[in-house]
């Protein structure tokens, strides 16, 4: 990238740090420390997978989830492909302003540095209003837009510590103030009929952290950006107990038949978590460095597809 | 209005009653039995006002107030105008379930008939991240999102009774199911950069409610919108406290100089409480009868000029 | 209507002349002069209608229809409701920056003042790309955009200048600058999937003026809006003939079948064409005072319906 | 990335064939034959190096330009970072229909496929609506408008071609109908304030290329989005002959102050071209196989901003 001015009298090099670099061959991602919650769902997942596979250093898989055995699998499956990052299992309450305080004074204290928060939490709620009290709502905004206020009011200080080079695989100095804070939302954040007022409200909700985020990152060097996902197909972790109680992270595909996401989706099927995955991967990196407060939609094109659409 | 077909075979007459007619004489919204929230704030006054200058037949002047000042004075000040429009000053916790369902109690027992919903409670919150806590988001959702979210459970079922002519002043039949929630929100539901994060997520929450309605009401006759203010002039309603206790419905505009409002309002000037007022009005009549799921911004323009506007 | 001050100084009554008082008994609109284009379709026939009930004194009713008579049978149409609003056939070239010229100086010649200018023209194009040449674009710009161009560039210094009361039916003086551009467009302007690609070009471009409009009009006293309008059914207007030749406003309803509108559109019907006539009179009112660069979107709420609904 | 099913019964295998894979070592593009359009402007320039980093096997460099320099010096300038990527100079009209379908001839007769498309295209045109002629607008539309919609219609039967490898450097096999198809547009297709009143209503009509494209493209495998620039600072390219005449593709940022540019961009500085360029990159590449018809915004956070935002 041959690049030796700009318009403010700073050269590339002083905006862009060539250990931020993201064409370097060891990954857009490389010596990165990232924290991903909603890490146990398949989202979640895929991101944690997608982070590593650019060359993140570590990477906090957090969920609240008590139960180690998922953290131990994904960990297992990340380091089978991706050897050089570490994946911490890290459950806590992704709702309590202490034990995000907390989880971030552990990542300082292990790596000085902190440069990716993906927010991926979510709760469905009930799908219809008759069903949903006052409880399920505050339930939904604790569940799907405390999180991500939580990275934007914490995260950003931690972000901008510099560090020297550590003694671990994949590790690179830290010598500019940088940080990425993703935000995994559903497009029932933008319009409605998606599933119950709870997931619209509170999508609704985390979308104003992202754009409140602007303002609020002013001056530290921290992006912030959501992802609204359409119909994601997250397979086998789909259970019948998981759309009663809710606690799935996007409405189950499974519920549409191939007809009607035909008909309605411009790429004519659902999403696979990967594939918002990777949108996550591109918003941690300095390749979309210029993108603050923005949103990416990954729904196959099915908002703009007009329902009235006149088949002629 | 002429108009004698439509393409379902149904005539006009069919869909619109004579009675709600918005053309009729007396008063697009001759015979409505109203409830406006947030009543004791500029912005509900004047919508309280607007609603009686077009025929409403009572208005349950709402809000948390328990003071019954504002209440009387407000009455006053619209009978000495608007004689035949019954205002009774109702302070209920708007934020209450219970409060909310004894609210529409009392309003089909004595009327027999639910039309208007407006709901315009508000809270500015912290104008910083810093000393925005969790408990002040909270506050926010109940305070701003929660009072809508309730108008859209329950309002709707008492907005289906239809009803004979009353024998009170300004009394019409009710003949269809039909009725008009009317969230008003603030530009804050839409984009960021307006007062601290609390105030931008309830509101981007609020609209939430309106989206998420659509497909709840479907089959109904009610619609609902959201109108989103931007600056908005609220006189002398406003004190020091009202802003240091995030007290108040909207951002002070007397925070921003004449010069800034010049440079960036389209129309050059803050938005006065009446021009609020009047939009609610049309969402509330048969004039918007295609309208619902929209949101109507009322912001002088402020939203499509670009701040990066060359001037040339 | 008791409003005696704002933050900026003024008095309600100097920025709003008792004359454009909307609250005037006789008419929201009364004395206004009016310019309607697309006057021979079924929504221009609506605004036409519209703008008389509220008290308009003349609207030149025009297209680019060389034939007399549907001039005639409106005028008549609405004269024998509203007696004393002037109709006026004007046939003019609605893309020609001359004819334009020519309409203006003819207005303001006759009543010395213009108020109210509705763009309703409108091209549905070839329904897919491969029949779209540039030749059809080009003639979808000139039909949907430019006429709302011109509207922008030269009605707004006719609406500036002020008048004394004439001797005609209707008449009010007007003594404050004031005016309304009110481009009525489709949805095709905010989304795709609804026609051909001409359609929703030019209907995007459409919107590019009332955008672009809120800097142009700073100062002047003009507001400048959009109706973008869902399903409307042009009922018996319809005819084959104009669906394969693109002359129809809108995309035919009829081609729809009553099960998708009442799956897709919220309010489970087609829009009538008076329905967004009576949008069009709200914006053309005083009681839209505070609404510019603003889009209304008149849908029944196919836009928010997300067509990935779950249905529980 | 292991992700061996979806919910349709396909493996991520048969819908991602591995010589599209994003992760390939050799970069993400590897292979692609892609036409970029502008591309003697800074942010055409930025894009065609931006496809050579990631592995593209050949650019044509296209532009109305008929001089030969600034071709060779791109190619040249390319060549010596990445000398397995052929730079092709291709003057031709982008207005033209005829010349847009030889170009696509000429592409698959020599590399047998086509993979992406970029349109970067523009005219600023007048900055005032006083000095905009009809002339003024049709040569916007034709500029800015035009070559996106004949890349929608006549590049997607190009990039559905599949080939075997071939025998130049960089060369992959296509196996897979592929194809995205990139319309670099700017934040004055969704708001105005930006510059004239032509530049804002051609920018729209791009925009409206993309969303009505996703219909166009079912069943195709190609993707169409558009990148959506605020203020880029083109530097040294810019002189005053442009200003005046309008041929720049952006605003010149540096019309504007730095002062204003720290107050109304979160970012605080003008975006660089290289920074468009690199979204144009990932929309190019399979890492954002699921976004389609999506408007990615690159402005620092701008258009969030509030305005109005009182600093508290």
């Amino acid at each position: 990238m041959a690049s030796n001015g700009n318009g403010n009298g700073q050269t590339a090099e002083q905006t862009e740090s060539q250990h931020f670099s993201p064409y370097r061959t060891d990954g857009k991602l490389y010596g990165f420390v990232c924290v991903v919650t909603g890490a146990t769902q398949p989202v979640g997942k895929a991101i944690v997978t997608e982070l590593a596979a650019h060359g993140a250093a570590c990477i906090y898989a957090c969920s609240s989830s008590d139960s180690n055995t998922p953290y131990a699998e994904l960990a297992t499956s990340v380091n089978s492909t991706y050897p050089n990052t570490k994946v911490i299992g890290y459950p806590y309450k992704t709702d309590s302003e202490e034990d995000t305080l907390a989880l971030i004074d552990e990542v300082l204290n292990a790596w000085g540095r902190l440069d990716v928060w993906t927010s991926s939490t979510g709760l469905l709620g009930p799908a219809s209003i008759t069903h949903t009290s006052p409880k399920d709502l505050y339930l939904a905004f604790e569940t799907t837009s405390m999180p991500a206020f939580y990275a934007l009011k914490y995260a950003p200080a931690a972000m901008q510590k510099t560090t020297p080079r550590g003694s671990y695989p994949n590790a690179a100095p830290k010598d500019t103030a940088y940080g990425s804070i993703i935000v995994v939302s559903s497009v029932a954040g933008t319009y409605g009929g998606c599933w119950g007022p709870a997931f619209t409200m509170s999508s609704h909700a985390a979308l104003g952290v992202v754009r409140s985020g602007v303002a609020v990152l002013k001056g530290t060097g921290v992006r912030i950006n959501a992802v609204t996902a359409g119909q994601i197909d997250v397979g086998v972790d789909l259970s019948g107990a998981e759309i009663k109680g809710g606690l799935a992270q996007f409405p189950p595909a499974s519920l549409q038949s191939v007809e009607v996401q035909r008909r309605n989706i411009g790429l004519e099927r659902a999403g696979r978590p990967e594939e918002v995955g990777r949108v996550a991967g591109f918003l941690a990196s300095g390749f979309s460095s210029y993108i603050t407060g923005a949103e990416l939609r990954v729904d196959g094109g099915a908002s703009v597809m007009n329902p009235l659409t006149v088949p002629v």
